[in-house]
This record gives structure tokens, C-alpha cells and sequence, in this order.
């Protein structure tokens, strides 16, 4: 075996450990959060980033500094919408606007139902909903770009 | 020098000393209610003036004789709004209409958050957020005026 | 005309050029909070300084620097708490504790009542509640000291 | 010198690169954070932990594995009483009891005053209080032994 040989086979032996994600435990949130939060980082943005159990209870609140105060609700709100309804945020939005199946969904549940970008579901190996990811800061698109690839994330990289 | 040239220059030398701006405090908060009262009897509105710290907590409120008893509410969730957005209560408007970027945020943040002119953030020196000032009391556009005379008056004028 | 009838006569005009004070105008409720702060000022109490009108609705408030956070809610509460039950809030304090006659207000009124010292009803030269102080800042007995000085001031000085 | 000497000298000099604690980071609540939570695991104890800034907003949640879903809004609130009252909730605690002088104060701020104990003001190295910081999962003395670990935590080890 030459060198790139047997760097290949340790990358793929470590890749092939993956943790248990069936439930979200605070170690998960931490790797998905800190992820986000550097790729924040990358894109100049901003942001609060919540992560939710199956539950939509928070895990894990992280403010980056110079946020948005409004942000903290969002972001945790988000991170349950996604759980509650089993979509994104962005799914959601067209749904709940006026005249739309889900308009007023954002009246009836106590404000915890966010209707714009920036939350998404997150998924086991096995499809089912273990969490959500919530981000709150930049645009509407840079949110929903960075808990996009928060899902992507914990789905392939964790 | 003869005396006219004496008074502009003492005038000059009194208005060149600023008051320290990086805190909202209550001296400041009054200078600058105090200012947008005045422009808004000249107007003819009756406003509720609130000017909030760099959290949005009020530092200070106003109720001209016979203003609307809707309007406490409002102007204090104006003045939270800015601070909370770092943008005018106006720029928040179209972000917040159905379909947009923003629609729904007026019902994520325990009702705090204002979709219509009539807030302003207000910025120190260096361009920093120091607090926030809401009005409410005339129309749309009277409300807004106002707080955007108090935003200069604070930046220009203190 | 000797000296003491002088006095007399000049007294008397004094006090029959009183402001009218059966509607609390803000201009009433500016000299009252500023006499109020002045007093906390000499006692070394960084408060916050709420006067409502006959409905409770809040006119004036103001947060003195370095006041605490949480004093806003509670003095706001105190000036409606008075004029909702006509009575101060030192009044209230023993009527509202277990197993007293109103144990329970301070649950079902929406949290706005305000059960221990600190706020004083104000009247006017008839004996008609036409407003409500509230201080919050200090401890129990300075916030007490302070809103019936208020009460004293306004239903003398003023 | 022997190396031993050296290693000394150069740790004394990194422990006295104290970082700038005037303003509540991310950076700053994440090592306090770590620590409470390290502290907690110790103890045996399931803590939601958080960590807010000087205006009482949350910087920073997290919830260790197992925690009580109640915590979650304990722990925040803790962190925002302390900042808005200045003192810890174990402090408040005898104060908010029936009879005593603030009692009701937690029934008239929304809901977010914590009467027992678990909470710690965190003061910067001028005694100014730049955050809060909320525990709770354990039994009182339990939270109450975590929020002073952390407070002393930050004020000698940060």
C-alpha cells in the first residue's frame, strides 16, 4: 500500500464512525451549531443559532456577537416550527400566506410559528425528524442558506 | 472684533461641545423628547414620544394632553423595534408585508415588534446604536416625520 | 393693613393661581416626576418615576440612570395599580397576602398589580383620584417615602 | 533558569492576559458555560445553563443531556433577573416571600423574576455587572452551588 492508499482507508474508517443521532444530545447541537457559526462567520453574517430537539425544546442557543436582539426569539422559534410542523421555515412560508391552507397558523400557536427562511428539520439516517436548526440574522436568503446547510451538515458530515 | 463676530464665535465654541453620546442617558433622552414634542405641537400632532436605550428598554415616555391611549404601547414597542432591527420602523415595513422577506415577525417577538414608520434608531458619533426613538400619535407619515427629525435632531443638533 | 394680613392676603392669591388638576396633563405630570426625582436624587435612589392618568394609562415615565431593569415594569404597574383600586400600594400590600381578603388580585388582573410599596393615587383639590404615582428603585420604604412625598407634593405644591 | 522555572513563568504570564470582560462575548460565555457545565457534571447534576449580557438578553444556552424541559425557561429567567435586580435569586429569594417587601415582584415583570436560587450577577474587574447567569436541573443548593461557582468562575478564573 502506498501513502494515499492508506490515508484513504483512515479517512473512510472515520467517516464510517458515526455518532448515534438518534436523539439530539448537546454534543451533536454543538458540532451542528459551531458548524454554522463558522460558515456565519464566512459569509459576514451575524446570527443567532438554535437547535432544537424532537421536541422543538432548545438544546443549544448561541448569540454571535452584535446580533440582532430580535433574533433570539426568531431563531429559537424557528427551531421549533420546523419540529412542529415537520418542514422548513421556507416550505412553510408560502402555505401560510393570505389565502393560502396555513394562513393564520402564525395566530394560533402562542407566536412560536415562524412563516420566512432560515429553519429546517433535521434528519437520522433513517429520514426521521431528531431536531431542528433555527438561524436568525442576516437576509432572508443568507438565513435560509445557512440552516440549509446546517441540515446538509448534520445529515452528511456528523 | 466687533461684537457680532465675538457671538458667533462663542456660539460656535458652545455648540462644538457634544455631550458624550455612546450611553443613552436620561439627560439626552430629554433633550431629544423634549425636541420632537415641540416639533410635533407645531404640526399638530398629539404624539407619544419614547426613547429607549441601546437594549430597547425605555429610558423615558411622553404623552402630549390627548393622545391616543393605543399609542403608549405603540411608540414604546417602536422604540424597542428599532434597536431590536437596527433599521427604521419604515425601512421594516415592506419586509414585513405578505410574501415578503420578513412577513411574520411582527407575530414571533411577543407582539414587540412595530411594521409601520414612526421609529428610529439613533446612532453616537461613531455611527454605533445607542438607542431608539418612537412616535405615535399622528398619521403614517406625520409619525415618521417626526421620528426622523428627532433621529437628525439626536445625531445633528445634541 | 398689618404684616400678618399681608401675608394672609398674598398667600391666599399664591394658592388661587393653582394649576387646574382635575385632568392630569403632562405638564402637571412633568412638574410632579421631576420633584420626585429630585427627592430620589437627594436620597441617593436611582428609580424609575411613572405618573398615569385617572384610567391608569401612563403620561410620564422616566428612568433615572443606572435605575434597575426591572423597575420599569414595576413602577408602570404601581401608577396603574392605584388608580385601579384607589388605594396605595402599602394599602394593598396587607389585603393581598395568603389567606387575606384579596389574596389572588395580583394573579387574575394580567400582572399589573402591584402589591407592595410604592405607588400613591393623587387627588385633586376635590378628594377625586385623578392619577396615580409610581416609584420603583430603592427598597420598600424608600420607593413608599418617595411616592408619598409625590402624593404630598402634588396635592400641595402644585 | 531550569526549564521548570520557565514553564512557570510563561503560564503566570498567559493566566494574567486577562481577556476584556466589559462586554459579554460569545467567546467569554462559551469558557464560563464549559465550566459550569464541567462543574455540574461533577456534581452529578442535569443543567440548562445560561449565560446572558448586561441587558439580561441570553448570549449563550445549552442544556445538558437529560435536563428538565422546565430548566429551559428557568435558566433564562434566572439570567435575566439578576441584571434586571442586581443581585442574585437567592438574594431575592427572602425578599419576594408573602409579607416581605417585594413580594408580588414575581408575578408583575412578564412572568421572568426568579425567586430562588440559581442565578448570579457576573461583574467585570470594576464591580460592574456586564451579565447574568442562570442554572437550573439540580435541587436549589445545587443551582445555587453551580450560578456561585460560575460567578466566582468569572470573576478570578476569566
Amino acid at each position: 500500500m502506498n501513502e494515499s492508499e492508506i490515508r484513504r482507508i483512515v479517512q473512510n474508517t472515520i467517516s464510517s464512525i458515526k455518532p448515534d443521532k438518534s436523539q439530539m444530545t448537546l454534543a451533536l447541537a454543538e458540532r451542528l451549531c459551531d458548524a454554522v457559526i463558522a460558515k456565519a462567520k464566512q459569509m459576514g453574517v451575524k446570527a443567532v443559532v438554535c437547535v432544537s430537539d424532537a421536541a422543538g425544546n432548545p438544546r443549544l442557543v448561541k448569540s454571535m456577537d452584535d446580533a440582532y436582539i430580535a433574533s433570539y426569539d426568531v431563531a429559537v422559534n424557528k427551531a421549533f416550527t420546523v419540529v412542529a410542523l415537520k418542514m422548513s421555515t421556507l416550505e412553510l412560508k408560502p402555505l401560510a400566506q393570505p389565502g393560502e391552507s396555513l394562513y393564520g397558523i402564525q395566530f394560533t400557536n402562542g407566536g412560536k410559528i415562524v412563516i420566512f427562511g432560515g429553519g429546517d428539520p433535521l434528519k437520522d439516517g433513517n429520514g426521521r425528524i431528531v431536531g431542528g436548526l433555527g438561524v436568525s440574522g442576516g437576509s432572508e436568503a443568507e438565513d435560509s442558506a445557512l440552516s440549509a446547510y446546517g441540515r446538509r451538515y448534520f445529515e452528511t458530515e456528523i
